[in-house]
């Protein structure tokens, strides 16, 4: 069984700093023999986030809203059409065995809520003071923060070894 | 063509004030003959906006995470089973001409994140001060806030006229 | 709660002795109270049982495969949209109490397969004698072909009797 | 990109021969470098496939129906967890770039006309003659049948080439 890591965070508007981290947290996820996976369209944090994996020999999948190859990342190595739109974010959050959040947007917010509705591991990155307190409000123990990617990928060896993944 | 309002709110978790404005919600919907739409489960704000319409002659319909008549609300009129958990919370968005959100919870916000990102009306009830700026401020245009039933029913009101639906 | 009857069938390939079988069914299931649900497009089957309902007092629920009005039909009165392409089939296998199926086409076929799967029963009408032998061979007990709408009519009034529906 | 083979078939009503050539499918899919996607759960053709690539050093893919590890089988490496039940089938359609149906029940018939909805390239195998010839007659050009591993690799690899894929 693969670990997937989940990297969630805005498409179009995602800020150069979001694609910057994301590019590396993909790089390091990869690195550490796990998978990334996406939202899967070629924008912002998902583009980026495959690209940091997939230039460094890591497997990645998107997890496509529509059923055709349109606005697809050609970074996303396994596609997996959907054609659900935005129901297909349940998808993502399930299927991720830790989520990592990186920088924020509406559809990046239904990833959380979605998320912590269903008991998963969330890490937030790129957070405003004001969003990460209003989440950590919400998810509780299930959400932490992380300034680095060090970090980030200290907190994810510790939970899935904790829970025995893999 | 049905007027179709959504109620969204937290279920076993709401608060008795959330679930006595979700009735008398329910109570002006149908007063003014459009339907209520909800999760359909038999908890909270779900059950008191479709017992509010229900015992007011009006129609209610229930979007069910399952795909059996388990923990759904005897109110529930029309019970459409999705059998897809909560990926069903963006059929709620989706079908809902605006949306009524009474309190809050992950689920709750999953469906207003949903609602942002589908470029849908909401108007918040009985939120905190910092729920309900952090969602302004993500919604921005289609994000209001409402003190009483009557200011909702007339934000709907003017809505629906000017959008032309119906 | 109400009685929701599936009508299924072929949209832009229905031929006219289907369309008009869909729309005396749509009448019939009205005048006995129940609801009729569709796939909600405005071609074939579907519109015309919705037509038939509509034209005689009764409720219709049209379960959508997109997201928007576009291609609905105009006597769909309530309009579930899914946004989740021939997916949606599985809701109307799962919300229907018993479904109606008029003709024959790939994702009627996908209807038909669900319900088995779903353990739901089927009504066939206007089948080929090889579609129906087929059908009925896959689906066993569930299965049962009519030749009027009269005694279709009759199977699902003995049937929600049976299993004590409403 | 990676090239994905869905193979489609019976879960706990598999026979023997549908698992049998299953397995060898599953490893000749591996020994090209293809990708074995199924509906994931740890029976009969789903299983077998998996498990013929897994011992191969293939890559495999598992569309699960539910939201936990129960009944998945441990030859799915990813796990794709959906939630959404039968409404997954048309995800593994859609994501396939070529179907292969091993031996026939309801979820995958569903699955067969899906694909011809989709207008997805379908092979048939280990079928009756009636079944072959009804969906041949639904699927027309999509559906062809193939004796042997070795054909059905030869058609797959024909198809991948012409249409461009990866």
């Amino acid at each position: 069984m693969k670990i997937i890591i989940g990297v969630m965070g805005p498409g179009e508007t995602a800020r150069p700093e979001d694609n910057e981290l994301a590019y590396e947290l993909g790089t390091a996820i990869a690195r550490q023999g796990w998978v990334v996976l996406t939202g899967g369209r070629k924008f912002g944090v998902m583009e980026a986030a495959m690209k940091g994996a997939d230039d460094n020999k890591g497997l990645t999948i998107g997890i496509l809203p529509g059923a055709t190859g349109e606005e697809v990342s050609r970074h996303a190595q396994i596609r997996i059409y959907t054609d659900m739109g935005s129901a297909r974010n349940n998808i993502n959050v399930l299927t991720s065995h830790v989520l990592v959040v990186i920088g924020m947007a509406a559809g990046t917010l239904s990833e959380v809520a979605l998320a912590i509705k269903a008991n998963q591991k969330i890490i937030l990155m790129n957070q405003s003071e004001e969003t990460a307190q209003y989440i950590k409000k919400l998810g509780s123990y299930r959400v932490i923060t992380s300034d680095t990617v060090e970090d980030t990928i200290h907190v994810i060896r510790d939970y899935i070894t904790v829970h025995s993944i893999a």
